[in-house]
């Protein structure tokens, strides 16, 4: 593996490899970078459970941290993204971890860099830290993925969440199903049915709820109590959800709408847990690319 | 100690603890954090001298600084402080530094989270590092500080000094007078009397000046030369000032307006002084809640 | 050495002893401050490669990175920058490297600051450090600068880069000459006689390209594929360049404005190069400065 782009292009084998590394890192393995290496991070989006978690796994790991501020940077002056990388790379960075507005603005930066590249959201594209995230979340769960009943619910259009998500959870053997209003269903995924929200509650053994990408649409939509009640997590569902299931969701939540304020942080809810695993997965990523470069394997 | 919100928590043994721990790093004192510890800056208002002074402050102790850009964040998003401080909770921080708009801001956040806050300036409410580096300014120039003299001066009401500093050092035995226009007097400490800056400068052992708070009146006030003749430090007023008698200011200044320009570095000034005593302050209070914190021990 | 400003300060003697320096460090020479030091970096116009090659290099020498985002700081409360060079100093920064947009903005703080000051640029004045790794990525080519012929090509009046490399080729032996339109001519600069493109091409040894200053030009200029042709870098010129000749440009390049998108990355291109060799040239500074302030040299 030399780059990080989507769970596509990651093997099974990959994914259990990476999992693995972040239990170990969970359960206080302790990994320093002997040499001096560089990771620039580069956001062109706002985040911040993201972009400080990639922060954290990278000091905890021992490399030199360079946050660019792209509002100061010389892309104001029309630098293209292309030179920026070949920039950091002649300046000495090893990786670069980037979130951008354009799906797949990475294809052009493949074979032209010796950089890592890790891909930390790509437009309505992919997000496969956040996708390890909730599969290290899930095992750390149920200790399978097999068989499991995975019900994702809401803005699935939108979602870089979503679509990889539900791909590769059928890859490892989940059952996976939709839910959410008929104007966010994403025709590309149409081999994944839609249930209600009330029928989600009763099957799912992992309620993954997506945010709103208010962000990210042309039109605001209704993302009100309406909503709540219609597609979100209430009270009243929550109470029908089956023993041993467990909420997760990507976060920032957007509270009293994808789901009721007070279930944030419920007995259910692994939610700020799902951030804590974060940093976990991102130092197995970091650590297994770097390590790699190092040794110049190249996917 | 766990949290640093305001001058009124702190017993006056804790003030003490923290000036002699203070006094010790001013002294060449060395303590690094044997562990990685993670301490979070997060400024909602601009900032150059509080901000940068908790970074060096952070990094003298050996803790790993995360930066927070309030304007690239999820905040933009509309994710609220409690959700932001949860997040850092989540991936590891232990302690964050915070300056925001709202007076109190802090409030709901307290029994919520097991990181330690460091209020580093709420509204017009508290700055709890600034009046400790004051002090320990004022304990290092006469090393007491019952029975001294000292003047606040200028735009009381909106100052979180001046609130702090008067009580505080009415606690400690100072005898307080506040001087300044009358439409920014503060009815809530009607217990210190107003005097002109004539009679100020005549009896002030500490002449303790504001910065006008443009930034915080909702109609500009007459920042201007005439100010500086009405109620601000002339030469011709510095003049007439005590024997070992000390200008101080919190920075930063209004050149012209509280005080003459020329009188910034004078002799007599602490201004810079000030501004170095808050990095050993900070590390001393750093120093205590971390350390407290891994002790377990709560406020 | 104390401040580095412009070349013009610098002696020859100096400037050697920076690029022996230089390839000290690009030969895998590490030295590591052993006393924590303070290096903050104030931009106050957008920049990537200069403030990250400058932090690269303050990272490989060991010391602390301060970036100043100056969106964010007491600048924003209308504070001078004098005032904000003694705020560091008294938190205890060591040096201080700065780009403004005010030529010569380092004037009234020479005799007033223990900061070293490194200019990273001051409007249309100059850029040491970019000159030195020009000087750095000539001299690693031809071992020599008596004889060679230097074209500088482009926006000659608006470039902080082509006044100080100018003055200093000549200095050291090299030959000078200057090619553009002649709107962008600079009087200050008569003694260097301008050519055509086409006879440039067959001049130089070393075809230096400069980038049009937009961001400085009062009247946005004709930036477009007509520039190109009457005064940039075609497919058709490089053919005619002599054997072993190369070409460099400061970047961010316009691509197809002062070059074909193409020649950026040929063979003679060594735009690259002297990104990477920017951080050897910086450490050389940063390193000879900060040595020097701790023996107590001043210039």
């Amino acid at each position: 593996m030399k780059h990080l782009l989507d769970m596509t292009s990651l093997e099974t084998e990959e994914i259990h490899e990476i999992l693995q590394r972040a239990e170990q890192f969970r359960t206080g393995k302790v990994i320093k970078s002997p040499e001096m290496k560089f990771v620039a991070n580069l956001f062109f989006e706002p985040s911040t459970r993201t972009r400080f978690s990639f922060e954290v796994a990278e000091r905890r790991l021992g490399y030199e941290v360079m946050n660019f501020e792209t509002s100061s940077s010389s892309l104001q002056k029309g630098e293209s993204l292309y030179d920026t990388i070949k920039t950091l790379e002649a300046i000495g960075a090893n990786a670069v971890v980037i979130r951008h507005q354009d799906e797949r603005y990475f294809e052009p930066l493949l074979n032209e860099t010796s950089l890592s590249i890790i891909n930390a959201g790509d437009g309505c594209g992919h997000h496969p830290t956040q996708s390890l995230l909730d599969l290290f979340t899930i095992q750390q769960e149920f200790n399978k993925f097999k068989g499991l009943e995975v019900v994702i619910a809401g803005d699935i259009r939108h979602s870089r969440v979503a679509r990889s998500n539900a791909s590769v959870l059928k890859r490892l053997g989940a059952h996976v199903t939709f839910s959410g209003p008929s104007e966010w269903q994403d025709e590309r995924m149409s081999e994944f049915p839609y249930i209600t929200m009330d029928e989600a509650v009763e099957r799912a053994d992992v309620l993954m709820l997506l945010r709103i990408q208010n962000e990210r649409h042309s039109t605001k939509c209704n993302a009100s109590s309406s909503y709540l009640e219609s597609y979100g997590l209430t009270i009243e569902r929550e109470k029908r959800m089956r023993a041993n299931s467990i909420i997760m969701h990507p976060a920032p939540v957007n509270r009293g709408v994808e789901i009721d304020t007070t279930l944030v942080e419920c007995e259910r809810s692994r939610i700020f847990k799902q951030m804590e695993n974060g940093v976990y997965v991102r130092m197995a990523c970091l650590n297994l690319l770097l390590q790699n470069a190092q040794e110049g394997m190249v996917v």
